[in-house]
Formats: C-alpha cells, structure tokens, sequence
C-alpha cells in the first residue's frame, strides 16, 4: 500500500490530532468532554472535516455518535464498523477513546479514495465513560437498540435527562431507532490504548483483544463487636477489622494462583474507627474479573466461602451484596486470527490478551463480531493527564490496520459474511 | 466486724445510690456528667450528706474534686485516701467511676464512727474521662500538682477554658495548689468497674490489679500506587490495602504469641476508595498495650520493622508517626498482697490483672502508692446504657474492703509509712 512509507508523518498527525481534541473541553486547564457537551461538537466539525476530505459522508445520530460512511467499490456491498469513544473522564488524558476514532480516519485516509469490496463506517461514539449520567455506554447502546426509554430518562448532576440533553443539541430523540446498526454489518473493529502496564512490561508495541473479562462486584461487611482496646483481651476479641484483614490476603493470594483471575479489595472503612476501640463492623468491596466465567464465579463463591468461614472461626457475622455480575465477551476468532497476521506481517509478534475494562466492543459484541487492538500504555497510566503514547507505536497500529483492510479486502470469506444481527 | 451480717442490704444501697447519681445528668434521656457540670452539684450534694452523716468533714477543692475527711484515733495520723471519678463519657453507663466513690462511702459508713489509726479520704474525682476539654485527668492532676496553667487554658467546645468552669461553679483557681495531697498521704485505693471481659470469663467477681499498660499509639500509612482495577495484572500492583492487611494480621499474631500484650488496628481508610481502583494509600492506626514498658516498646519496634518489610516486599512507601508512648505504672505490691491476703479471707480466689485502661490510680501513683480493686462487669459491657454491676459482686468488694481496713488498721507497718510526696 503506497501510505506505508510516510508512515511516521501520519502517525506523529495522529498524535496532534488527538493532542488538537483535547483543547475541545468543558474545563479550562483540563481534559472533560462529556455526553453532547458544547465541546463534543467542536470535535464532531473536526473529525467531520478530516472524515469528508477523506471521502466520507457525515452524519450524527440521534444518541450524539458521529457517523461517517466510506462507500464500497460496490453499492450494496456490507460494511466494516471502525471507531472508539469521544468522550472523556474529568481530568482525562488526551488518547482514551479518541485515538481509536483518529486512528480509524487516518486509515480512511490512507485509502486515498480506493474503494474496498466492504463499505466503512467510522464511528465516534458519543458517550462511554458514564460521567454525565452515571450511565456508561449510551452512545453503543443506540447502536444495539437498547438505548430505551429507562436510560433516556436518567438525569445528570443538573437534573437534565439524556433525551432533553439530546434535543438540547439540536437531535431528535424520536429518530434514536435510525441509529441502530445495519444489517449490512460485518464486524465492528476498536482501536484503544491499553490502559494497563502489560504490553510495557513484555516490551510489546500492540495487543490484540482476545476477550473483554466480565465482572463480579461484591460488597462484604464483617459484624464483630466493638469494644475496648485496652481492657478486652486477644482472646475475647470479635474483631471486625482483623477478619477482614485475613479475607483481603485471602482475596490476593486466590488472584495470585489463578492465572488471569484480578481480584481486587479496593475500599475499606471501619467502624467505630477509633484507634482504642477494636472495630465492631468492617467493610470491604470485591472486583473481581476474568475471562472465564465460570473461573470468575468459581471463584466468587470460593471467596464467599472464605468470608463466611473467617467470620465464623472469629464468632463475626456476614453481610454481604452482589453489585454486579457482567458476563464476560469474546472478540471474534476469525478477526484475532487476521489481526495476527497482520501484525506478524509488519514485524509485530502478536500478543493475545485479555480486556480487565469494559468497552463499546463489549456492547456491539450482542450484534456483530468484534474485534480491538491495544496500543501500549506508558507506564500503564490512563485517565489521567500524564497519559500518553509513543509515536512509533501509532505508526505500528496504522501499519498493522492498513495491512488488515488488505487481507480482509482479498478474504472472500470476510466480505460475505452476513451481520449476527 | 459487725457489719459483715447486712453485706446485701447494704450492696443493694451502693447500687441504687449508684442508680440515683445517673439521674444527675446533663441529658435527658442518658447520662452525661462532665467538668463541672450543673449535675455535678447535685452529685455533690448527694455524696456530701452521706459522707457528713458517716461522719466525715466534705469540702469541694479548688479543682472540683469532692473531698470527705474522716479523722483518725490520733490527731496527726496519716492518711488513706479512697475514691474514683464523678465524671462519665456521653450515654455512660451508672457504675464507671460514680460506684469506686459510692464504695467508699459505703465503706466509711461501715466504720459507724469507729476511728482507725489512719485517717480516711474520700475523693470524688471532678475529671478522668476528658469529654469536657479533651483533657483527661483533671482532678488528679490537682492532687499531684500538674494542674498548670496550660491545662487550665484548655477550652471546651464553647470557648469556656478550665480556669473559667471552675469560676462559674463558684470554686478559685488561685486555690488549686491547696488541693494537692498532704504529705501524710499512705496511699490511695480505687474500686472501679473492670470495663473488660476477663473477671467474666475467670468466673471471679474482684481482681486486684497489679499493674495499669502502658500504652503506644501510631498511625502508619502504605503508599503504593493507585491503579485499575481490571487492567493492572496482579504481579504488577502496589497495592496499598493488601500491604496493610498482611500488617493487620501481623500486629494480632504478635498480640497472640506474646503473652499479656494487646495491640488493636482500630481505624483503617483507604484512598482513592472505589471498588474498581486499586488502593494507593491505606491508613491504619495501632494501640499496642503491656504492662513492661520493655516488652512494649521492643514490639513497637517489631511491628515498624514488619510494616517496613510488607511495604518493602511489595514496592510501596511508608509514612509514620507515633501519638502515645506512655509508661506502664506499677500498683503498690505491699497493697497487692493485703488486698489478696482479704479477699482469700472473704472467700475470694484472689486474680491478679493488668488494667488495659487508665484510672486516676495512674496520675496518684506519681506521689503515693496507689492500689486498684476491679469488679466483675457483666458481658465486659461499659461506656454504655447497658453497663451493670451484680449486687453480689457489690457486696464481696464491701466484704473484702472492710477487711483490708481492719488489716490495715492492725498493720503498723502501713500506717507508719510516710508517703513517697
């Protein structure tokens, strides 16, 4: 493909582009860029601009998602889905979903107006994170039909539902079925960077998803008794605080020797909570994901277990909750196996991994194959200013991404594969 | 003695007359006695009719404390000093330091007039739990001399110092050095309420304390890395929560492996607090207690080495500071052996323990010898509405009271000692 050669000029444009999107926020001297807020649309006319010199058309759907259709060689021919999330967390760095949708438009750009034997429609979905709403994921779910009438209605910190918000930026909530993916559909494909220090740790520039983890959250509370720190004795103690303690280790060491299981204690609080009043209650959250779900509720109940055997050894009780229990979702294997190659034909060894957080592909994976590659995260730090990426490993994803659109235009198999939906 | 016949009757006297002082409250529904308090002057009053009738001379020192003299035989006798605290913590209990009081009386009426070689005082302590002004101890401090002018500038919660509470209840600060202990001072003797579990568990209603803890306090905080919850591989964490637990666990197996030491993680907070962040900060704090400052301090210093090799071990910091160290303080061994001499005559197992709580005892033992006689508390319940005593229990301490009074008296050993003043 004739872009390769300047390979490094685009990528080093990729970062300057997502570096330019940055500047579109609702806080002056940080990254905030939620749902449908005036910022979205200062993006939305920059991607815009760069996605029709490219030879796309662009529309914005009615849930705020920025679409941009790149036409096939033929007119009925099905389409491939790229793209990632616009919106951001407050204080965000300036590659978290963005990347995804700045990558897919240099790819389109990279066509030069070559048409595939596939459409492309590149996405910029309005709304992952959850900020606004405390409702993550509104812009994809428009897209699998379940942005209804229940998450229409929930409000922000202001009082304004989703659908005012819609209506307040100039869309009609009526037209939110329109949004939905077509049938023509062939696969949805993110770029996204990895959020975690595994690619740095192995040395490794791009990951290929093979599976987003689902989730269990759990609140546990131990009940002892609260009592005098300096009058009660060891063995007359029912201490909430040391029971906990046993189960937090415990929690750890379960993770430690179950190979792809996170197993996470990452809130703590006791009451009375003072430092000469051995604590009479304990409570502690459990994240807790894995690829596997029957190894995630394997070990849910196992940790269960352990809580309520501490708890009884000790004379404690237990109170405990299940928050959420996500299943987890599996990338499309034909995809894993062509972004494989792809990358073993551009000198990047493949490393498989698994997703610990949830994204658009997680929800589109209902509809359509999906697929993601992670670019590597510097020091693993997202969410954060200090977020960052290396320009070479930008240039290795449009290296890799370019080579994919080739291999998926020559594979008779991909182009008439009919949509799940 | 002849008044040994009517122990119940008169046991059931200390705990109404017990019952009765809790009606002398700041609140309406619990009881809450602080500094000076306008309830004070009602307890006062009580106390002081009961103490006049039995035969004594009542004064009310410059610091609050109620003092009741009751002469010995001889004009210029030393004497034996007997009391506890009027004071209670809010939503208190009737028997914390009000009974050690009502004991006394109890036991100056059972004299019927009867003169000793030694003269007795009551004192009614006006300040050990420090609610008032966060200063424990007021009262004592005054007999040992350290009621200076900058615990008298301590102010309560309305800007009212301590030197100003004592105005307005009528009493001169300028008369507080004539509140210190008389140089005849032989000793002073504490019945109080065990506020623990262990006389319970032992079956025993008295115990002679030998020994109150002495006490270090510290807050230590493990700082790691905050981090995803999901992304972060488990071989990649700092996290600060799993560093404090394995500590947690530590600082209860060194408690349960070294005999007579206590040590309590009271409060634990964890930072940023979210169920699917890994903790890069978790705060906890240690009160670690023995009777052998040595043995205290040496597992102090166990416990900051083990924090150092957990935060170590694990890649994380660790900050640290101490709030307490305070000496242990031995009770008066000849007094431990008359006490357990008269409890073996009244039928009592005599259990020597270590108060793992602070006593007015504490402050006295700085001048005097000093001698503490606990009473069984029913499910180690106090600082509570719930609080009790058995009437039982009252009346093997009067028992065993009227007969270290007549050991005493018969003792010339005791009562031509000069006091350490």
């Amino acid at each position: 493909m004739s872009t390769i050669g300047n390979g490094k000029i685009r990528a080093e444009e990729v970062v300057a582009r997502c570096r330019a999107m940055a500047s579109f926020s609702q806080d002056a001297n940080s990254i905030r860029r939620t749902f449908l807020s005036p910022p979205m649309r200062d993006c939305h006319r920059a991607l815009g601009k760069w996605l029709v010199e490219a030879g796309a058309e662009v529309t914005v759907d009615a849930a705020g998602n920025l679409r941009a259709f790149y036409a096939a060689k033929e007119p009925r021919a099905p389409r491939l889905l790229l793209g990632s999330h616009l919106d951001t967390v407050p204080n965000a760095g300036a590659y978290d979903g963005v990347l995804g949708v700045v990558v897919a438009v240099a790819l389109l750009e990279g066509l030069r107006g070559r048409r595939l034997p596939f459409a492309i429609e590149v996405v910029g979905f309005s709304e992952e994170e959850g900020v606004r709403f405390g409702m993550p994921f509104i812009g994809s779910r428009a897209l699998v039909g379940r942005l209804d009438e229940e998450v229409l209605n929930c409000r922000d910190a202001d009082g304004v539902s989703i659908r005012t918000a819609i209506k307040d930026f100039g869309l009609d909530p009526a037209e939110i079925p329109r949004a939905v993916l077509k049938a023509d559909t062939l696969a949805y494909l993110e770029f996204h960077i990895e959020q975690g220090p595994v690619l740095e740790s192995l040395g490794r520039p791009l990951g290929v998803v093979e599976a987003i983890a689902g989730q269990t959250r759990m609140e546990i509370t131990f009940l002892g008794r609260a009592n005098h720190a300096g009058t009660t004795p060891m063995h007359l103690r029912r201490d909430a605080i040391a029971a906990a303690a046993e189960w937090i280790i415990a929690v750890e060491r379960s993770a430690q020797v179950d190979p792809g299981l996170v197993a996470t204690v990452g809130q703590m609080e006791a009451r009375p909570g003072a430092t000469n009043v051995i604590a009479g209650e304990a409570r502690v959250s459990l994240d807790l994901r894995h690829r596997s779900d029957d190894t995630r509720l394997r070990a849910a109940r196992l940790l269960v277990g352990l809580a309520e055997e501490i708890a009884a050894r000790r004379g404690l009780t237990l109170r405990r909750s299940e928050l959420l229990s996500q299943p987890a979702v599996d990338m499309d294997s034909f995809l894993i196996h062509e972004i494989e190659e792809a990358m073993r034909k551009r000198g990047c060894q493949p490393h498989r991994m698994v997703s610990g957080a949830g994204h658009d592909a997680m929800i589109l994976s209902e509809k359509v194959p999906v697929a993601m590659i992670f670019l590597r995260t510097p020091g693993g730090i997202s969410h954060d200013p200090a977020e960052s990426v290396e320009t070479g490993d930008v240039a290795k994803s449009l290296e890799c991404g370019f080579e994919l659109l080739d291999q998926l235009a020559s594979s008779s198999g991909f182009h008439e594969r009919v949509s799940r939906a």
